[in-house]
């Protein structure tokens, strides 16, 4: 790096590839301000087995193997309930039914709590974990070394629905409603989190005419995405404002998945469950044209 | 009634009163467009024996003794919650601790719920049904007769915190969590339902020169709201624009008794547990200006 420079920040991605997490790594890959440091995976739209499988492929397309992964859980945490795997929405290989061939890299030997809990403790305060599916390895984490949740700089979730109806039922968001019980732990553990929920994400269009620039752009990635994209939503960490307060998740029930924002605006007369828990970060608005542009300029870079 | 004069709409008001529903009481009986054919009572503001007694004391006051007043529910439908009562908010005696007379009047052998399905069933279509409490009374009513939902013309429900926080905690809002089990049978039952939440409530302030209005009008019922109330908020059921969907309550966890609403705006995958939930009726914005108008001319007029 040169002198003067600024420094990139640490990401590591925690990931379940399906289409719209091959698109937010490679963004993310073609970012200056950014080093990805590793991808820990995780089920979500694909079972972990293949989001692996995935994580390493892409990897390659991108020409970045030099980046470790590190495979996840292959059940909620409390392994209580079936998983919920998106397949009917990324196709049953979760990138498009394009038939890629396997990748010839491996994931690491260590899990992806054990290395998220590793580079924490490396590089205390330095690294933003994007969760991009449930949170299950974040939870296991937590569980694994009380000091990850200082240890870690800081967690950008994609995940919940705040005051809007969600996208598995209208209370519950699918990262969040993947594994409720992770998602409580994570939410209360007192790290420095943002959440980007689907209130947020739905205002970022990806429009058909989009799609054509990047089909007509010669960038690799962009021809890539091409292939395994259908019209689909996207999002971005930046331009967004913000509520805060203390977020909690309804781990049981028909609202199971539910993740509820006290933004402290009232007062309440009794103690509630919400009291005392830890302040997140919640985006509310987010300036979609920008993170389009954004987005788009970075798939054609490379 | 004189040929030609529109015919007034039956209203039986299931109520906890409470400071607020005395003004909704008086409100009610001084509106030319409404006919109170009786009161049925419930806990809430105040235990059910407080309620009956403070219904008694306030059809008194206002010289309507010609009003039924029914005794509801003493309990949760199941009777497997303790009842959270807000005499923090209404004083000891629900009534801001006046210490009123007794009443003279008893209320009538019929309970709450035998009272509704009696009333219904002789004026099928008739009635508007207003709940201002937790809905005990209604549930048991609608599990007395199936018929109760076609005969009941209108339930317009004072309850839930919809795509806002709540006023017990962040999820839930008192007349729901007071009783969410009955909440979601009256919710799901396919009757005719208006939901008027404190979405909707909380945007209609009662100030302090209204107040000193209502102070320096003669009437009699402003005079004795006058001594009961301090600074405080109100609701009518005019002047609104509403969403429709179905309303489902969670019933355990961290956020019983809060109501989701399905806006419709969403396909979604998989069934849910709001799938083929008849549709009910949500407030989401009001004339407020308006409203407080047409409230303190009512409470002027006697």
């Amino acid at each position: 790096m040169a002198e003067g420079e600024p420094r990139k920040k640490k990401l590591i991605i925690d990931t379940d590839p399906g289409i719209d997490d091959a698109m937010a790594i490679f963004v993310a890959l073609q970012s200056p301000e950014v080093e990805v440091i590793g991808l820990t995976t995780i089920y979500g739209n694909v079972y972990t087995t293949l989001a692996t499988r995935n994580a390493l492929h892409l990897l390659e397309v991108a020409g970045r193997t030099d980046i470790p992964v590190a495979e996840g859980s292959h059940f909620t945490i409390t392994n209580g309930t079936k998983l919920r795997i998106a397949d009917f929405v990324h196709g049953a290989d979760g990138l498009g039914n394009q038939n890629f061939p396997p990748p010839n890299g491996k994931a690491i030997e260590q899990s992806a709590a054990a290395f998220l809990v590793d580079q924490a403790s490396k590089y205390p305060g330095e690294i933003t974990l994007v969760a991009l599916g449930p949170l299950t390895n974040i939870a296991l984490a937590i569980q694994l070394d009380p000091a990850f949740t200082k240890n870690i700089g800081k967690i950008v979730i994609l995940g919940g629905a705040f005051a809007v109806n969600g996208n598995v039922n209208p209370a519950a968001e699918a990262n969040i409603f993947g594994d409720p019980d992770s998602a409580d732990i994570v939410f209360t553990s007192g790290a420095d989190i943002l959440a980007v929920g689907i209130n947020v994400t739905h205002q970022v269009l990806f429009t058909d005419a989009d799609r054509e620039k990047l089909a007509a752009s010669n960038g690799k990635l962009a021809q890539y995405l091409c292939k395994i994209l259908d019209v689909y939503y996207s999002y971005h960490f930046d331009a967004y404002n913000i509520k805060d307060g203390a977020v909690r998740v309804q781990t049981s029930g028909i609202t199971r998945g539910l993740t509820i924002l006290y933004n402290k605006q009232k007062r309440f007369e009794e103690v509630t469950e919400w009291t005392d828990k830890p302040t997140v970060k919640v985006a509310v608005t987010v300036d979609a044209p920008e993170v389009v542009k954004l987005v788009m300029d970075r798939l054609m870079s490379l």
